[in-house]
C-alpha cells in the first residue's frame, strides 16, 4: 500500500519522536466516532451517496433510533457528515460525506473491508494453535 | 486512494448487500483489537521493527503492565503479533509484527496519521459553526 511507506506524519511521526500527549484528545475522540461500530457502518453506507435517516437505519441493522442519531451527531461535528434537512411534512433529513469524510470514510473502508476478508486466515490460525 | 476504488469487497459488499449479521463477530472483535488506542500504538511501534515489553511499555505512555500485556496477548492471538520469549535471566520477550500484522498496522497507521494530520481542520471547523 503505497500511502503507508510515505514519511512518517502525524501518529506515527508523533510515536518515533516519543511525544505521545497529542494522542489523547482531540484526535484519539475523532478516532473513535470513526471506529466505532454504528460510525463505521454510516460512514461506510454513505460512500454510495445520499441516504436519509431511515434509509441508514434500515441498513444498520439493530441500531438504535437515539443511537444512530448520536452517531451521526458526531460525524456532523466532525465535520465528515453534512445533514440537510428539508421544510416539508412529514420532516425529510438527508445525510451525505464531505469531501473530509469521504477521505477518512475511504480509509476506514479499507481497513474493515482488510479485516473482514481476512478474518478467515485469523481463525484458522487461532484454531490451529490452540 | 487507489485500494479505496477497487470493486466493493469484506464489508462494504455486506452493506451493499443487506447482510450485516456477519459485522457483529469474529471480525467486529478484531476490528476493536486493531483499534483500540493501545492496539493502535503497539501496532504502529512495532512497524518500525522487534521490541521488548519494556520499550514498548515506554513507548505507550500512561498504559499499565497488564493493559499493554492483555492487548499484545490479543494481537498474538489474532495472528498479527509474534511474541518470542528467550530463555535467559532476566527474562527477555520481544515482540514484532508477523506478514499479516504488518499489513492491518499498515492501515491502521494510513487512518491513524490521517486523522492526526487532520483534528486540526475538524477543530477549526467546529470553532466557525459553534
Amino acid at each position: 500500500m503505497k500511502e503507508a511507506e510515505k514519511p512518517a506524519s502525524g501518529l506515527t511521526a508523533a510515536l518515533r519522536r516519543g511525544e505521545l500527549t497529542s494522542v489523547d484528545c482531540p484526535s484519539r475522540e475523532v478516532f473513535k466516532h470513526v471506529t466505532s461500530l454504528w460510525g463505521v457502518l454510516c460512514l461506510i453506507a454513505l460512500r454510495d451517496g445520499t441516504l436519509r435517516f431511515s434509509e441508514l437505519r434500515r441498513k444498520a441493522t439493530g441500531v438504535s433510533e437515539r443511537m444512530l442519531a448520536l452517531t451521526l451527531q458526531r460525524l456532523e461535528e466532525d465535520g465528515f457528515v453534512r445533514r440537510t434537512a428539508y421544510p416539508v411534512i412529514p420532516p425529510r433529513v438527508e445525510y451525505d460525506l464531505t469531501p473530509s469524510g469521504e477521505q477518512v470514510a475511504a480509509h476506514v473502508a479499507v481497513l474493515a473491508d482488510w479485516i473482514e476478508e481476512n478474518t478467515g486466515d485469523v481463525m484458522q490460525q487461532r484454531q490451529a494453535r490452540g
